[in-house]
């Protein structure tokens, strides 16, 4: 790939991220060099670095790519029709879908997953607050329609997104995945249940 | 220490774990060995192995041990007096501050708890089962009594369980340390009311 005239510094950093993903897909994500990210673009490494100051850097923007893919999804659903206890149900479960088709199924990704959790990226941090913001509209909308009792929709977010953590979270996903009992679906009914009622 | 005569092999049996979780706790769970054991106990090694097949067996028993004073702590507020509210409340926190007392301050114990949750010991199944019993007597009072609504008392111990999940496994109790929303009163008050209400 030759390097077009002045491309605008957005879609360099996209491309680069974008062939960073696909290595760490295939050859894994420790082994990964920004030599190997250059060649596939088939730029020099130097120029990998005009737009990353590390590989570092790299890795974080393949993460926080992936996490907002997901966010993009579960706003969609936060935002769209339905009950809230259907929207709250929706976005649980493709939370738990798209985590595990990316974390779990992929032994490679979740050595990056792994790599993310023990070494507290900040990425983690910022994905946690922007799925606790979309659990926020549901439970919002749910409160003022009546269809949940009155609760600090904040609050309601934190204790949903706690109480599922099981299903969210890509260790415990690795690591309760023989746990059938309860499902997913078994948990928002619970949490719905509590939810509804005020007392 | 001289031995006794015709010791009982339960008794050697505790003195030997004894000896382990503390020399666990001072010197750490991987350096410690079966000579180091033995040394303490003032016994030969290959006594020590009539008692214990390899050092692998010895760490069992070293978790089953500390496990087994939390299950007990916990089975004890399960048949104790008060509602089933109470009992509830009580049991999630006694768990809480008993693991983080056990697993979190203690940083050369906690590295035997990584090496169990890694290589998936059975003891952790084991104890999850034993903790869901508990709950599961609580759960079982309180629908019987009318205070929670009806609900099989089994599948209720596991959502409770996995609600609380943050406050109960070693890994998430350190990794969650700076999230003190929710905090575990108020997930037990968010489950609660989930348990009282049937819909």
């Amino acid at each position: 790939m030759s390097q077009t005239a002045a491309p605008r510094e957005g879609e360099q950093r996209c491309k680069i991220i974008a062939a960073a993903e696909r290595l760490f897909r295939e050859i894994g994500y420790q082994k990964t060099t920004v030599a190997d990210i250059a060649r596939a673009l088939g730029m020099s490494p130097a120029n990998v670095y005009r737009f990353f100051g590390a590989k570092s850097e790299i890795n974080q923007a393949v993460g926080r790519q992936m996490m907002r893919e997901v966010e993009e999804a579960l706003r969609e659903i936060a935002l769209g029709p339905g009950s809230a206890s259907q929207r709250l149900f929706d976005l649980v479960t493709a939370n738990e879908a798209m985590n595990a088709a990316r974390y779990v199924s992929d032994r490679k990704l979740h050595d990056m997953v792994e790599a993310a959790l023990t070494e507290n990226w900040p990425i983690i941090a910022e994905h946690i607050g922007n799925v606790d913001a979309c659990l926020e509209l549901v439970i919002e909308s749910g409160v003022k329609s009546g269809e949940f009792a009155p609760l600090d929709p904040k609050l309601g977010a934190r204790l949903v997104h706690t109480a599922c953590i099981r299903y969210c979270h890509p260790r415990l996903l690795v690591e309760c995945a023989d746990h059938a009992v309860p499902s997913s679906a078994q948990m928002i009914d619970f949490c719905l249940k509590a939810l509804r009622n005020g007392r």
